[in-house]
């Protein structure tokens, strides 16, 4: 969801998907046309942590990221709560559906840079729908790594290239709360 | 660090500190003039993490952050290193030095919006210089919570109006790593 605009703001650019704004001589970024943004901690019944990678532009690698994206986006969704859209995504990347969803935190990406605020949810008892792999404009690749050989295999994937989504680790930290509390 | 510019990159628009860019049909925003990020998790003797607040602009509220900044963004510091900056960062925002540091990880933000990779450092055995506060531009108020107590500071502070930085998460996930194992 977009801040509250200011009568100060002055819009500096714009392109289809991002706005670059200045309010009171600080420059930052909105994404536009989204009521907001999910990101998925899904894991399977067998104590998997499911992650998708994609090639990222801005940073020319590929990324590995928790399954992710916009709520409201498109017209025929424009309503869409945010564990709607999260369903959706998830449905979209990773081909799973959910029968357990709970609401874990709402985070700010990097508040000096981005009015960006990204909203978790747990998602359990998953059942899988379809391939994956995102809709017609992506290319994702998904992961189901077991919880127990999720740091090794992070460092392993970061070794040989990868980076990795600071979301992931957002993500495993309240997976970790839930789990052993 | 910027990543490596290529030649179909358009600088769409550009202030003082941020470049907004055109990637191939892909826009993204990266910060100028500094060779890095740094967020530092740093905990005291009496086990309490180090937080701090200041107002953010592009979201228009508080937020509770991991102490962090820019790495050789001022022309006496341009060659620091990334622990040299989060030396400098702890020490400006928090009035802390450290005598202990490990580098813990690295992390991108947002990939799809920002090309912002940020380092993370502990900082042990903590001993207070000054007041804290950030530099000459900054408003920063400075917390020290009880580990124990963090997950229901940062909730009572959620209710009352404050956002949570995504990475003040990913900060506690290696913390509860290096404690806990």
């Amino acid at each position: 969801m977009n801040t509250h605009r200011q009568n100060s703001d002055t819009t500096i650019a714009q392109t289809k998907h991002v706005r670059f704004v200045d309010r009171d001589g600080w420059s930052f970024v909105e994404r536009i046309g989204n009521t907001g943004i999910v990101c998925i901690v899904a894991k399977t019944t067998d104590g998997r942590l499911v992650l998708v990678e994609q090639y990222r532009p801005p940073v020319q690698r590929p990324v590995i990221e928790l399954p992710a994206g916009l709520a409201g986006d498109l017209d025929d969704q424009a309503d869409e709560t945010l564990q709607q859209a999260a369903e959706r995504e998830l449905l979209e990347e990773t081909g799973y559906a959910a029968s357990t969803w709970r609401r874990l935190v709402t985070v700010a990406s990097s508040p000096g840079l981005t009015d960006e605020i990204v909203t978790f949810f747990l998602a359990e008892d998953l059942q899988r729908r379809s391939a994956g792999g995102g809709d017609a404009s992506e290319d994702i690749r998904v992961h189901e790594i077991p919880l127990a050989e999720i740091e090794d295999w992070l460092s392993a994937i970061s070794s040989a290239g990868s980076l990795i989504d600071a979301r992931v680790y957002t993500g495993l930290y309240f997976l970790g709360k839930v789990l052993h509390g």
